[in-house]
């Protein structure tokens, strides 16, 4: 076992509030609670792609009991050709559903100069895989007082990710809630996208208090696939969801970008009800070995 | 999505039997059913050290309501200096603990001379991690009416396993048991010895009716994470644990292999009782995509 | 094989001055030709820490013949609590060091808000491997007319690395050389820091007319495998190399970063020796299949 | 950089007589040396077919320059249901090639239990990536007297690898060739089947005295890419090759195993002319630093 972590604000070894691992981080957005006894689940659009199509997300979202609705408006797209999100008209149109419905609102933004901006319009901020490296930007959502979504790079160790969320804790902003979704593998493409690392949650919940959440409409690819890992995530100890969801009866083969991977409205209400029976376990304290 | 499977008598679509994705072929070993309704656990020693510590985990494995004792003796050990397993000897030990229990025993074969002989001591045997593609071994299996457990290997592919279970099966033994036991990646050596792979575990059920179990002490080599996993792999479908077990305050320091890897006694009851109170899910069957 | 790439148009099947193979696109940066005859050697600090070290390292470079420095004054650091680099010190300090010794100068570049800044150094811009797919990023620099050197991610594939690359051009600045410097891997922790990918070299070179060369210090992070494997790399058809040095006699103890890949001036010399005596292979354009 | 090597008979620090890098332990198949100033090319079909293509090869092979010949007769296959090699037969064709050419044999031996046969026929038994760590295998080839060929894991690290050699070692059989044949990553299935770890060899050639060659066909999977990485592997310190080869004008779509990956008798010339170019490097030994 390598690498060990060097000394970050955000460990509970250096933070001494939280030195007891029972005890998570409180991370609000609006009336919403991540490191309460239940777990939180963040519902919506791969991609805002017009007014009509979030708003009928938003109600089934508003309808399932959530209380916030993520959608894409700034897609980091690997093609620079495909569809790369509906940018300032994208971030109206999740500001007009706000009014409308009352969600919190969960968006991505990759380019610092575009952070004041969304914080505008984004309940949470959200730092791509792509980008849980990009050390610019974390300094500058770090900056703000939006809470941080900070999701796991494709490839990175559980140091580099710590060390990520340090680059925002130390401009002032420690309302982060870190997000699983998935590691490159060898061996897994037929079946899925990722391997969703579920060893993970627990090492990391014991190292910091930051509430720890995890994405299974990434990790797999596959929405058929994302109500077991659901529930094989909160069984994990997982704090929360991240869940990609389309309209009842939506034709996939319309969708501007990853079709495959958002689930039907009655796949939503099995995963909240998951979540509502559901009480977050504490990390193991193995205090005793015996 | 590469490689699509080649047709193999294992798979759904291959034995009519079983073409219904809610149905398991029945593995019975001894009085213990894999692939009912409850998970099978199998406990025990990483390895038979002695008869002593094999009779005093076998009442532990026994008391806590497990069927099946797993025990190594033919250790394949990266370092060939390294404590190779008691062979023969441990192979009496576990005859001996077996008579004085009725507990089933599971224990590893690497060497194909030895399948008949380990098949009079053993009521499955289990093929290893680095066996996967021994092909010659594998054959021999086959070719006994003992039921095997037969691991992932370290990187391999989901086809790649089905087709080392075909290597079995086509020799006349389909009384198969699969078992995920984490994979290797580039990003996890801190805290774990693997990355347990759950997000198989759904596209091997939809695929082959044998059934599907978890190793969490491989997958994690850690056994304070043990439990959790144990939890996580239930959720996310498996249809048994795969557990070792350390005696009630045994001196790690010294276990002759994988030291900290078996959960105290306490540990494999709350895992007994998770086994109790689930019931095996089925596999999702998402007919209508709405 | 999977995932076919989309059409770029930065690939020989979409830029018909380059559907030879044998061709590409020449990129000069002051009297440096990449994609010439000869292989390119870029050689410098990892990090500027000083004017002396600069400057004394910038004469090694000098004399050992190369045209151009690169060096570090932004530097991304997984820990924010490392040395960050010099930043707007250190371009000073290049700029010094430029107009004493003629050398040209590359440096990396991580905000999208200081490209504009940093072009006015640099002769060429680094993309760093955590920055391959910073889009705003690539999009800025592709505004610039300067010459673009894009590393590949940790895990990049091939397309993602191509994709990455479309983002500069497509803003009109194709003037883009690529450079491996290894993957991760689950293997190779003991000996390397990554695996030097040399298989991608002749397939990107076939695909692509932009210039391919390699990094073997960061794909080795040790300094004593670095003459070798850069032998190697041009023996597998790379267009250059960069190379990290460090200052004769060097106490490696005391440098600030990465103290442990950077050769010292006899090691340059020998690579610029291995890179005058290469002339750079054409990729194999296996035509016959006998 | 983790995992200490334990002490290994193979190791340098533990053979006294080969404490000096720049010596090689000489493994001498019939007339040909591993370990002495040039690199070996090994050369030959993947699957021994027929006596008629057997025997076209191995003139190629012969008139190449080359002293030894691979074929495979048992076939290690993933599917049970694809060709698994001529066996016995396959052993007599290779018997009457050889005498027919004087060409030495190197073939690949799966089951401990054929050992003893294969070793009447082979003049260098090959055990192949999937048998690594097949340590029954190992044991009972290091009971013979002839050389062995030891091919690395798919995913094996270098400590696995040596392990695996000292497993023969320990039975007397010093005469062992280490293989380099590619390793699994996440990132490189679109253009190779494997990424070809070139930065291995020089880690191993310091750590012990046994021989190193590369297997470019296998690292590759595409024979358009072997000439390019034999000639890399020979930049990297490789003391051999062992390349795939088929018959001029060979009908790719009618062979049996592997049909992408051999090469022409053109490219093999091209290659045992580099290889007759080519001293082998001593591995570096960087005393000084400076």
């Amino acid at each position: 076992m390598a690498d060990p972590l060097p000394d970050l604000s955000i460990l509970r070894r250096c933070w001494p509030t939280y030195a007891d691992p029972a005890t998570t981080h409180p991370v609000r957005v609006n009336g919403t609670l991540f490191g309460g006894a239940k777990p939180v689940v963040i519902a919506g659009p791969c991609a805002v792609e017009s007014y009509e199509q979030t708003r009928n997300i938003a109600r089934v979202v508003k309808a399932a009991g959530c209380g916030l609705m993520r959608g894409g408006v700034y897609k980091p797209r690997t093609n620079p050709h495909s569809f790369q999100g509906l940018q300032d008209e994208g971030l109206e149109i999740l500001a007009r559903v706000k009014r409308e419905t009352g969600l919190a609102i969960v968006t991505e933004v990759m380019d610092p100069r575009l952070v004041e901006h969304v914080a505008q319009y984004a309940d949470m901020i959200q730092i791509g895989s792509r980008s849980m490296q990009n050390f610019p930007l974390l300094t500058e959502v770090g900056r703000t007082s939006v809470p941080i979504l900070l999701k796991r790079g494709w490839s990175a160790t559980l140091e580099e990710w710590l060390c990520a969320a340090e680059y925002v804790a130390m401009e002032g902003n420690r309302d982060i809630v870190l997000c699983e979704r998935g590691v490159r593998t060898a061996c897994h493409w037929s079946y899925a996208r990722n391997v969703l690392d579920l060893n993970v949650i627990e090492p990391l919940r014991r190292a910091t208090p930051l509430p720890v959440i995890v994405d299974p409409s990434h990790a797999t690819g596959q929405w058929t696939l994302v109500a077991t890992m659901s529930r094989a995530a909160l069984a994990a100890g997982a704090q929360g969801l991240l869940v990609e969801i389309v309209e009842a009866g939506a034709d996939r083969s319309r969708l501007r970008s990853d079709a495959q991977q958002g689930v039907p409205p009655a796949t939503l209400e099995q995963i909240m009800a998951m979540a509502r029976e559901n009480r977050v376990p504490d990390p193991g304290v193995p205090a005793i070995d015996s």
